[in-house]
């Protein structure tokens, strides 16, 4: 396993205790397990599906298999105490190794509860294979799972938000104008390879570039008076870090700092909100109110923020409408935004824990207005 | 978009009146597309599914619609002529915007083939929303299509080849003992910048971590005596390119030059009998008779080769068993190995066209025996 995702044994084997607790509550003898983010957080296996069939299974016991390629079998070496391995060879019935898990663990008749963003001709074939079963789709147990971190997940998202920042230390000491969005995307990834890190996700946008959230990092050269974000996503120990901070180049004007305080403004209300019992669409209309109020309401064009754990993006969504109320060991973004078409963009973006009386930052290596001061002007 | 995934307005256009034919001959109204690869492929969408709900649909006339996130709209620049695009905002129903583009195609009823890598839970919320429609998993026609490639997508899987052989030539110049697999690894990532391009794969693996395919690139120093197996998949407007070489440093061994020798053989041998009539596993069974024949069968562990396209590994694929009968058209890697575990490994990949009279070689740019060269032996 790589440093990214050499997830620590213990998480997995308690993932798998809330598994077996799951089904047994859900009346289910199973789980079939196809996801990437779920094969590493529920088995410890660092590869997940492509062309070749790689998949787990779960039994109410709390007994696991995992079916994958012979070649790539040491990528099984991590896989939970008494997990049985069923490799295939490339001319081999990939399936037939799937079944033969399946038999091993009880699972060829009963319920089986699936993965929901199993392919569907792999959902197909399982049942070709399992006549047996009666195949349902998991209705949200796995989510639930990791929706509530323990106190080791959410050191291990802290590590990883470490590492973003790590990021941000850099990008600080190398913004000026002349240089350019991929320029200083190649710095970033060459800073973090020299730690021994590498990014999930780097943007760069600078200027109105800005203003299109998720536009790729584009070779524009920066500009006096730019505002540039800086998105990032790593990942240690299986958990991803997520940060974003904009920046500001040289000088500036009324309407950039207006709305660069109101998108600080919205960031410091929302994490001020946030505690068990509140939901989650409470914390996104506490931000949205201050940039409504503001008069930049139309330019808040995203959710206010996402869960955060084996996946970049995962449950809870803190967006309007969500009535999921937020418990202790939850872990979320809060990134605020305003994109002013053809002109700028700014986001601040922080991840937090709910913590019994609030929330706790794990995201607090940068500060926040590392953003707004004027650096580095070289014209 | 990004050169690598700029792909032809031609072939998108292309695509689309294949898949309207192929929707008619199987009597079937439209078609799901769910994958990434295929949105691109037959929408012109660079982006794909996440969290958010991105799809498009296409009906046996040939018209089109795309279902984005509306912040995300200008994705969607690249769509074919007469594409509706459907966005929705993000407190609202993402799948009552995927109803409203199927009605405006008039496929709220009828058969719909569904993308066959689609998630179960989106199918079943496109039958809750389509409840007239019967849908089915495409049994083979979006493959099919991609399946025999036009000059023009030949053209452009040459071209990301061309990438991959810049790699090689990087390579060439700086492997040498005390080096290591990762800095060699980021040299080649900051060269691809350098030249505007990026990798999406790029594997180094030296010594005895060759032995194992598809292991990460690691920390390992390389030493005297080492094969390097140094593989890259880079992507030129839509469509990938794939390669491998295997380098020697220094002092060589009769086993592994014996080795070498063999691998060459068996990939030459099949990149000779490779014609339209003949069938994928005949391909494999000529390269593997040799590897068999020269006592290494037993560490030859993969298939042949696999299709490349606008996905790094799709059909057809070249292995034991298959009865795909090739047609001129078909672009497909040819990468025999030996893996002496503990020890060593040894792959060479090339990418072919199959021709009307046999096959040529879109991966030509690097020779083979780069690699077999005692080279830059520093010590």
């Amino acid at each position: 396993m790589t440093p990214s995702t050499a997830i620590s044994k213990h998480v997995v084997t308690e993932h798998i205790a809330r598994l077996s607790e799951e089904l047994s509550q859900a009346d289910a003898d199973g789980y079939f397990v196809f996801q990437c983010c779920n094969l590493l957080g529920f088995l410890g296996l660092p590869i997940g599906p492509t062309d070749r069939l790689v998949c787990g299974l779960v039994n109410v016991q709390g007994a696991s298999a995992l079916v994958l390629p012979a070649f790539e079998a040491s990528a099984a070496n991590e896989a939970p105490d008494g997990c049985q391995i069923f490799t295939w060879e490339e001319h081999e019935d990939q399936y037939a190794a799937l079944a033969a898990a399946a038999s091993s663990l009880g699972l060829n008749s009963g319920r089986l509860l699936v993965d929901h963003r199993t392919w569907i001709e792999v959902r197909e074939r399982l049942q070709d294979y399992l006549p047996g079963a009666t195949l349902e789709t998991d209705p949200g147990h796995l989510d639930r799972i990791r929706m509530v971190k323990s106190p080791e997940e959410i050191e291990a998202i802290r590590q990883a938000c470490a590492h973003c920042s790590i990021v941000f230390d850099y990008v600080s000491g190398e913004l000026r104008v002349g240089s350019t969005e991929d320029r200083l995307h190649r710095g970033i990834a060459d800073r973090l390879i020299e730690i021994g890190a590498s990014a999930e996700i780097v943007l760069v946008q600078s200027g109105p570039n800005g203003a299109i959230p998720h536009l790729p990092t584009g070779t524009r050269r920066f500009e006096n008076g730019d505002a540039v974000i800086v998105d990032c996503v790593c990942r240690r120990q299986g958990y991803c870090g997520d940060m974003t901070r904009t920046y500001q180049i040289g000088e500036t004007t009324n309407l950039l700092q207006r709305a660069y305080s109101t998108v600080r403004t919205a960031h410091d209300a929302a994490i001020d909100m946030i505690r068990p019992g509140v939901t989650a669409s409470q914390v996104d209309a506490t931000a949205r109110a201050v940039i409504d109020r503001a008069g930049f309401g139309r330019a808040f064009l995203h959710r206010l923020g996402h869960g955060i754990g084996l996946e970049g993006h995962e449950a809870p969504y803190i967006v309007q409408g969500s009535d999921v109320v937020l418990q202790a060991g939850m872990c979320f973004t809060v990134e605020p935004g305003i994109y002013l078409d053809q002109s700028f963009g700014i986001r601040l973006e922080s991840v937090v824990a709910v913590t019994p009386g609030g929330c706790e930052l794990l995201s607090d290596m940068t500060p926040l207005d590392v953003s707004c001061e004027p650096i580095n002007v070289v014209i």
